[in-house]
């Protein structure tokens, strides 16, 4: 059960501009569609220290954290010496991971194929049908590779550990502006504390000027926040109601 | 002189999936482009505390940071107080800002457009001749909003106060994978310590096997690292050098 979520993105090609990450956005999707809440996305260099630091208070402070990026077999792949560090234990070399290397490779392996059986001591395997290596996720740390393709098979394989109550979205279109929108919301926002209530400015889309989401778990709070609003819109302003 | 930077995207419809951002990617490379080096993004929710917490704490890591999104006039837009509070100062009205407004809206502006000319005190207006609305800059955070035309519009205009001695760049594209490829890679980077070496795979490009990149501010030792690779590369491995 996972509520609450932290994502941390490792890697320098990010950072220094030479590639846009695509795997947080798919995992901030996937995951509200599960009814988890994504809390943070940390996005910091390939360097043991920060990554330790960084995991350490995500998975304080979330009830799971997701890395992506730094495991392989070259020097700047040091996401699992970093996690190791952050939960308080040393890398080894998984047996198992040991085994099935030495199929795949049909032989002995040398020192930088050995690295890709590396895990956090008392990480744990996390292998279905769908995946030739398994995941690796020690405490509440799911330790995932860069690589899109390979992230979201093993995201894919993983999903089910994590789904939720989910989250009820209505999204209502205006062509009011926000400065004229923005009573009406403070006074939703007044009356359901608990509604969360998004206001998207567009300027140059010729359909609507304002995107209003309205989500919760809560049904019916949604359904009685959105025709509050609508009751309150001034005659015109509604381009459409989208559920 | 900005050396090192960090980024902090502020919204809950990144973190919810409903929107892929643009913005962080697309200063990641004029960064670098100017010789900056980004070394963190963080991408919260709109809330005041945490967006105080994680700018205080950016603003003292870095030389300089920027901020995306959270600034507008409903309730959401929480960062103008955020960055306030991590720069221990308040939220006032800039008289240069409502003036602006007046003149925009052709009139006195109600609760929400005011909000329009929050700052935190003690903030600097960048203005020039391209901006119709100047960006704000408080101590070193530079506070841009998020709709992507209008973040590039306000960060062009301020975009030579941050350039550096540039990066040079070498990228090498072989064909052997990184399991044979570390040991070479080991021994540049212990052979060249402030190289930037990178090693990025790929596993279902016919051209190449790994991408290998080769950064640093001093040029003579990118040339060198390249040579030196190149020489100890097995016949037939390069396929091509990008420079």
């Amino acid at each position: 059960m996972a509520k609450t979520a932290g994502i941390v993105l490792i890697g320098n090609e990010i950072l220094s501009g030479k590639i846009a990450d695509a795997n947080a956005a798919y995992l901030c999707r996937e995951l509200r569609a599960l009814g988890v809440e994504v809390r943070r996305i940390s996005i910091i260099p390939d360097e043991v220290d920060l990554i330790a630091a960084e995991v350490r208070e995500q998975s304080a402070a979330h009830d799971v954290v997701f890395t992506s990026g730094g495991v392989g077999p070259t020097h700047d792949d040091v996401t699992m010496e970093g996690v190791a560090r952050a939960v308080g234990t040393r890398v080894i070399r998984h047996p198992s991971l040991v085994a099935l290397l030495e199929r795949y490779y049909q032989g002995p392996l040398n020192e930088a194929r050995l690295r890709l059986a590396e895990v956090p001591e008392g990480a744990e395997l996390v292998a279905d049908g769908s995946l030739m290596f398994p995941a690796v996720t020690v405490r509440n740390v799911y330790i995932l590779p860069g690589v899109p393709e390979i992230f979201r098979q093993k995201f894919d394989a993983l999903r089910e550990r994590f789904r939720e109550t989910p989250f009820h979205l209505i999204s209502v279109f205006v062509n009011i502006g926000e400065g004229t929108l923005a009573d009406h919301l403070n006074t939703l926002v007044a009356r359901h504390p608990d509604l969360l209530l998004g206001s998207y400015p567009e300027f140059s889309n010729p359909e609507y000027k304002v995107k209003v989401t309205f989500e919760s778990k809560d049904r019916t709070l949604v359904e009685r926040a959105v025709e509050e609003l609508l009751t309150a819109l001034p005659p015109g302003a509604l381009v459409r109601v989208q559920r």
